[in-house]
């Protein structure tokens, strides 16, 4: 159903509409997150500045709020535009960039979720359970051993994965070896991807920067957009893959990944992507 | 008379001078700016913080002023900087990036240019006319269709550069699939580059940093200066197209722009220099 | 006696660690940090917010502060990381990049060396000596002619170094043509490297956080693992240059070289490992 529905909507409204994204993230990976909304035929605008929030929500078609680098500038940024949003019905996407690392993040995405309603929320398992529990454990800003989800605890992940959904009210991206993408009914598991992308920085934020592109323009279809868009990412990181030399690393890496989107089409697609609908 | 004065001058005075860049420029596509001011042989600094604003610019040799991404400190720099540059007579060039897309920006231009006199304003077409008439339709901040300058409307557009030139008495660089170097008498059209620069982020601004390099060693010639270095960019992104595999993207592409300039000599500007004198 | 212990000790620790390093450090040249950590088996987090700074010292297994970029918030947060660093015992390097460049840096820096007892101080020879003596002589943020630093004037230089870390009671690291590496009793000069290296922006930016990442999980050989991780950028930077071709530039060296970086092993440093013990 999922391969069906991209092949002919979900891709051919990206691409005619040339979504506007706006990107409230961290110094660390934004040159990177515009590449790749150029790549996929979108079209970037980076700010962390509250005196022109209202004024970008206005003529975007999707936000993007990445809590990769903070400061108290940016997070009255993050507010007053997600607000804005909200009250204009526009796509908005959180990324909860190692929400467990310290209680600042921690207290800026409860401030966040508690003021604004995202339609989609993202992390690796131990990002999404800190803001599941709200507990004091400090984690560390990657991925840990217990975030390998593979397929022996699976269906346990997605399960959690719906409650959650249902819980904060937003689809839930948790990423990880396998993908899972849920609303509080439905969920998408997804198996593309290769495990060097964890060793690129900010492939997560790219994606997040994707998912707004392809899903605010597909509103009517928003679990499958997203899930598409999390495919789109993998099927590139495994084309991207087959380029790597014997004596290419991670920077080489980093740009194949964003040539594989830049050349991304349905027939990459329709052959490669492999996902599970639950 | 562009490429004979080229070949000669300016060239030579850049590559003698290795002009030191002080950039006040966005955190997006900053990495690329010090890049391409390394690749073009000169040496780049970077700030925002209004405490060194006075020394930096006493060591430096041409300031970049750039607000693709603002904020109320990195204003107060500018100012500081930009005044200071002035008192000195250092060379400063104002990249508008998408000054139409907020009134934060649209006030920040008007600020910045009621106290601060510029070598050179450069913008697409959108851009410039917001600066023009300082009105209030906001615009995005990538170019839209009618910033499309083709042949036809070529005529018309040379003259609003002219006058805008003559209005802000600065030189006006128009960039878009033509390139148009104003000042209030002669203009330059630059019929280079490729529009694939326009997937790749920070084009724009990476000009911005290559124009203050060759432009502030030669400043008998400044016209023609900024009218060789937006020569350079586009001749080098012809030169980085031509090395694109079917399966290259806007990530290799990036690269490739700046290996180009890297790699740039004078029988470059001499065999592909493609421009008209108005 | 440094090839021995590298290429047991160090190397293995590295890899068996996955040392977290906490960089506060500039925006312009950020994520190759990260992406060099990743490459080398690290983990990087980037942040420069004053709120979470204890929290990320305490999951950190070392700290990187450079002044590439400062700003008042930013000051404040390596003022509270480096003094919760040193009351948990995790190792601190501190690059001084363009220290001469503005009273404003030469004051954080005096600030900082003042409040915190670095493990490790790095820079240029221009840099260091700005930290020796404290004078008030403006000097570039780049390296000038007398910071370079060929054999004849090694010796005198060397016990420049020596004297530096006798004074300031830390690990020198003075990069050039030759870097040298030094306590107070003894010094290693490395002879690794290309020229071309200083044409990318931010490969002593990466080496600092290369040194941080080796040395904080190697503090019983201290001078050592510094000197290693020298070693590794360097020759890094030679195998990336055998890799560049007639049209290659800066841009796409930086990625060889972080590429480099990710396929290093004990072997490469055996056979290219070039440098004198004093």
């Amino acid at each position: 159903m999922l391969k069906k529905i991209f092949a002919g909507h979900i891709w051919h409204n990206l691409k005619k509409s040339k979504p506007l994204i706006y990107n409230i993230t961290n110094y660390v990976t934004v040159n990177d997150c515009a590449n790749i909304l150029l790549a996929v035929g979108g079209s970037p605008i980076m700010s962390d500045a509250v005196e022109e929030a209202e004024d970008l929500v206005k003529i975007c078609d999707g936000l993007n709020i990445n809590i990769g680098t903070l400061n108290n500038n940016s997070i009255k940024c993050m507010l007053t535009a997600g607000q804005k949003a909200n009250e204009l019905g526009k796509f908005i996407i959180f990324d909860a960039v190692g929400v467990g690392a310290s209680e600042f993040r921690k207290n800026t995405a409860k401030l966040l979720m508690e003021n604004i309603k995202f339609d989609v929320i993202k992390g690796n398992f131990s990002e999404i359970a800190v803001l599941f529990d709200n507990s004091n454990k400090t984690r560390g800003v990657d991925a840990n051993e217990n975030d390998e989800i593979d397929r022996q605890k699976l269906d346990s992940i997605v399960k959690f994965a719906l409650n959650m959904a249902d819980k904060l009210n937003s689809i839930i991206v948790i990423t990880g070896k396998i993908d899972i993408i849920a609303n509080k009914k439905n969920a998408y598991c997804i198996f593309n991807g290769n495990e060097m992308m964890s060793k690129v920085t900010g492939t997560g934020c790219q994606l997040s920067s994707l998912i707004a592109a392809v899903a605010c323009v597909n509103k009517n279809f928003l679990l499958e957009a997203v899930a598409s868009a999390v495919c789109i990412m993998g099927i590139s990181g495994e084309i991207a893959y087959k380029k790597l030399k014997f004596d290419s690393g991670n920077a080489s890496y980093r740009n194949y990944i964003i040539d594989a989107v830049y050349n991304f089409n349905v027939r990459d697609f329709e052959e490669f992507a492999n996902y599970k609908f639950y």
